[in-house]
């Protein structure tokens, strides 16, 4: 089997971006000279173009030119760091806005995963997050009313619903059960997100849970896949083949 | 803000295959009986079937119908148990093609995550991970020739890398770094992995360390987005907020 020459150029190219040799926000050269400097078709570069704008690495402004993507944003997989946290720690400014805040009774999905009654009511929040001025992350979460009765108290565009919880109901999010997925933007998502219909995301469920084990919180959460990537460290211990 | 008609439509369709009211390889009515029974629209129906064909949960079999797909097979995001055996422990049979086993020098990239002068030779191998006879995931990994030479005697359609480095070359795998991002499916990648072009994929990408922390394999895997999750537990005692 042979790699085709699109793949090639492509690799090409992201390693050039990965050393370092073609700098974030750097304009790539117009394809009639990428294609004559790279010495292959302006069909095969674009093929090639394509695979690394799939991949996120790529910023296309119509009637300008093609840029070098800012590198994504590290994430920890395995820990409980709040967005903003996260995001601060980072040096990136953030910024949050509701989409919706329902109350609802819980449906049996929600109640298996708060251990709740169905129809127990839960509070249904769906919140946009910002870096700079960019949507980034979708945030779903249910939690019981009765655990953060009257939480619409609280401005959850400004503040972390886990300080909050801490510091408001003195319960500690100590604990949770996550999964990643990667899934694809449907028109809801995108057009929020400002992303493409079916660009790749990332969905974070999450199960959390008090000091006493009891789970609180079920969270989905969607980041834009190319601004995000999520690290796991294998500690030595835990890889015991 | 409303969330629009066809997202609450998806959602309670979403719910039902959630807590097993529709299950995995069920059948959907047809869409004319659904949108009578749901009260909707068939245009709210449609894009209502496309968000759960964008989270993977539907199966379209031209000329047959709709099915509820399987649920999706879960992977230890933070563990660096090997493909087959992980998923032999969840019962699923493998097999592997070998799609790429090449001889080359080491670009910047590879070298510095290698920890190896620029040119060093390297094997550069991809294989096709299958389940069943599904094609499910796309490996390729990087690793020095002088510390596993003659790689291709052993059979790595049949054997694990990791199972043929401890007990061929007595090098033990024992720590990695690990990232996952959501990316979409390359022409190249959708062909092999059997999906539509831009469909969402896994990318996880290792640095894998023997027990003295020398880094000796670099590896970026693509799974299928529709037939992965990611585990994340977070243990306690990591979440000190």
């Amino acid at each position: 089997m042979t790699i085709p020459a699109y793949i090639q150029i492509a690799e090409n190219l992201l390693e050039r971006i990965t050393t370092g040799d073609l700098s974030p926000n750097e304009r790539l050269p117009s394809e009639r000279e990428l294609s004559k400097t790279l010495k292959v078709s302006r069909m095969t570069l674009r093929a090639a173009l394509r695979v690394l704008d799939n991949k996120g690495l790529l910023i296309r402004r119509p009637g300008d030119g093609t840029y070098i993507a800012q590198p994504k944003i590290e994430r920890q997989a395995g820990k409980l760091v709040p967005f903003t946290e996260g995001m601060h720690l980072r040096g990136y400014q953030t910024g949050a806005k509701i989409i919706a805040f329902e109350e609802r009774e819980a449906k049996k999905s929600a109640a298996s995963q708060l251990k709740i009654a169905i129809s127990t009511p839960v509070y249904h929040i769906q919140r946009l997050r910002f870096i700079k001025k960019d949507p980034v992350m979708l945030e779903e979460f249910i939690v019981p009313i009765y655990r953060f009765p009257n939480l619409e108290r609280y401005d959850l565009e400004i503040r972390s619903f886990y300080e909050i919880a801490e510091n408001e109901y003195g319960i500690r999010i100590y604990q949770a059960q996550q999964s990643l997925e990667a899934v694809s933007a449907t028109e809801f998502e995108a057009e929020l997100l400002k992303v493409l219909l079916g660009a790749p995301l990332m969905l974070e469920r999450r199960q959390a849970f008090d000091l006493d084990s009891h789970p609180i919180e079920y969270g989905q959460d969607l980041y834009r896949g190319d601004r995000f990537r999520f690290i796991t460290e294998i500690a030595p211990k835990e890889n015991l083949l």
